[in-house]
């Protein structure tokens, strides 16, 4: 059984206390945030607190809070013992300045009011201390079946990757939906190939998985393409796109 | 009852004809093809042929070949009273020569041996005659939920946005696998934020879905991960996708 107090009240926060609540190993003795509003939601469930000076004791201190304000969280834990992590993707852990510090980061995006099973995302482990990073997996355990431990360095790769196929993704989408919107056509015509696309990845490489005229090298329907688009920023990336795209297959054949 | 002669054997084709096929409605009467050993795997279940002479009458031709073959295939029929209609999202209906010509678009990526539920898939008809516009909506219907008329115009332009939802998002999703391999990471880390991010779309608007560094208006980590990235092209990339994101939100705020 670990105690843990979760700090933040945010939609990170609010993700990982819904997934940690029915979990009979954790035991969620209190969650801090400085605004006592956000806090109503958890009080019915745990204890909470908005006064830094009344953060109970605990085995882990679970950090959930904007990148900028990781620091200056931390520093009000200084006298405790138990591991102090955080979430985030793009900071280092060396953010934290105690001496049992650790980053405990889930990989996924969390949507505020959607409800996530936890089961298959990767929880991001590291830790100063080997004891820590035992006791930080265990309680990923505890939530997902997919748990790694990975340095500071591979965790700001992953989170950059995942701007490209999560953020940069969405952005396409919103391409698709302003090019249908216009043509007075229903964005949900695309849905099924949206996640057709997506879940056809989890079975084959996207090396495998790349169709489309550029990868057929077919430069009248590149052409036409183009011709069809108004904005100038949709030219310039469907030819950064199409080149890429064309030169990656080029190299194989 | 509709019989149907499939003409075209590649991956189109065999999907529509494992579609079509448990359908008591639609009774496919033949498969044509150029190549005799493509027509093998049809043969079990109808009659083939190789021979244009062959080709037997039937209510509706569908012509599942590439985008350059589709004039040539479609002169092969202009002794057939059929409706004749093609399968491209990006070629011209007056691509047939034939007074009852039409199309029959399903908008979704075929993956090679992946079977795949059209329930869903979204079939987008246009014919020249009013009543071969009902007769391939009720062929669609028998195979999907999601059967709508467009123009050749509307059809181009939803091709154009499935190359951005689809090829080039693949794209993105290969950048990232890229990333990850230098770094010593599984891709398969990416895998649930990839489905999940296509999920969310399903619900909510790609502009409520938008998240990230740039939709947060965050340079601090947008220059931090261009100086992670070492690929000049993923630089360029990384900045019109951040530019363009900043940029819709600053117009909305």
């Amino acid at each position: 059984m670990y105690s843990v107090v979760l700090l933040g009240t945010g939609n990170l926060a609010q993700h990982l206390f819904e997934a940690f609540l029915p979990v009979k190993e954790i035991q969620i003795v209190q969650v801090y945030g400085r605004n006592p509003e956000k806090l109503i939601r958890f009080q019915q469930h745990t204890n909470v607190c908005s006064d830094p000076m009344e953060i109970v004791d605990a085995d882990i201190y679970i950090i959930a809070v904007k990148d900028d304000a990781i620091t200056a969280v931390a520093a009000l834990l200084t006298s405790k013992k138990g591991i102090v992590a955080h979430t985030s993707g793009a900071v280092d852990m060396d953010a934290i300045a105690l001496k049992n510090r650790g980053v405990f980061y889930p990989l996924q995006t969390f949507t505020k009011g959607k409800s996530l099973n936890f089961g298959h995302i990767p929880i991001c482990i590291e830790a100063e201390q080997a004891a820590s990073v035992q006791m930080l997996k265990q309680l990923g355990g505890h939530i997902s079946a997919k748990v790694v431990e990975i340095t500071s360095e591979q965790r700001k790769k992953l989170h950059l990757s995942a701007v490209f196929v999560n953020n940069f993704t969405n952005h396409l989408y919103q391409i698709g939906a302003d090019i249908c919107e216009k043509e007075g056509l229903s964005f949900e015509l695309l849905h099924p190939l949206i996640l057709e696309t997506a879940e056809k990845i989890q079975d084959i490489s996207p090396f495998d998985a790349q169709t489309g005229p550029a990868r057929r090298g077919d430069t009248e329907s590149i052409k036409n393409h183009l011709g069809l688009l108004n904005d100038q920023k949709h030219v310039e990336l469907y030819t950064l796109f199409s080149t890429a795209i064309k030169k990656a297959y080029e190299k194989k054949l």
